[in-house]
């Protein structure tokens, strides 16, 4: 709660410390399989040193998408970036707002038809037609101000946006 | 490669089959971490029985964001999700087309201002500015002919198009 209004005022003081910028490296492994591994990133003016290890994610595709169902596959990794980034968004201002939260669980559901993919429609999408998400969440607070903290993760979360809204994303291939 | 044109056959003969529904299950485990579960997933016309594993993605923030550190966090999960798909939305049409590929990476960069996680601006948004994606590609075909196959799966790509265009999210709390 301290933390988060430290950096609440240290970002009013210094705008530009709320700069980030987040990288990723990824490596195909053969068949669907690929890796994606974590480790700098930049933020509060600084790059980040603080890292011991290099993070790694995992993606696969089951049997049906061609794949051998040794993790998750890209569409459940997106459901994934969303409920960490809503568990984040709903806990910090709880904290910060004094509420004790005993238990805070999302579930999701996405819709994805293949036409897109499979360039077979022009007219259907290739991704997420839509995510329902459920928050089910045991708090010492009332059901009004559970909700007004939903509303607000939802409002302030970075990967809820992202997926919300267009983000530009240019691609580029290497020399 | 015979796989990948059956499916497209099976899609074009039903196209019902070309429906897909994914699931995610996640639950907070203190401070700014998290789990996501995968199991279950609806596709094909029927429930997967395949998968006899859970599927677990982990979730934190680094100190300086006020987490522990432990795992990568929502945003670079964004950048998995996203390179995982481009693996597959890359390797698959390569495969059908007899294209040997030696090698596959991406390199991605995303960039936040936490001014909106912070709810301090309403001008600056939330999620993610932009994302700058690099394909590096080793495979027996002339440049132009990856570049075609990299266009292709810009453009197919399921985690792409959610990126880049609006998808409708509705968040509820359970009673």
């Amino acid at each position: 709660m301290d933390q988060m209004m430290g950096t609440i005022e240290a970002v009013k003081g210094t705008p530009a410390i709320a700069q980030f910028r987040f990288r990723s490296s990824s490596r195909w492994t053969g068949g669907a399989r690929e890796q994606t591994s974590f480790k700098s990133f930049y933020g509060a003016g600084q790059e980040d040193t603080t890292r011991k290890e290099t993070f790694v994610l995992d993606g696969d595709e089951p049997a049906i998408l061609l794949g051998t169902n040794e993790a998750p596959n890209a569409v459940e990794a997106t459901l994934h970036a969303l409920s960490s980034c809503m568990t984040v968004a709903f806990i910090y201002p709880a904290a910060a707002q004094g509420i004790k939260v005993e238990s805070l669980e999302y579930t999701m559901e996405g819709d994805v038809d293949l036409h897109g993919f499979l360039n077979l429609s022009d007219k259907i999408r290739p991704g997420l037609q839509n995510i329902r998400v459920k928050a089910h969440v045991k708090a010492d607070a009332p059901r009004e101000k559970i909700q007004e903290l939903l509303d607000y993760a939802t409002k302030t979360s970075p990967v809820m946006d992202t997926i919300r809204n267009p983000v530009s994303v240019t691609v580029e291939l290497a020399d």
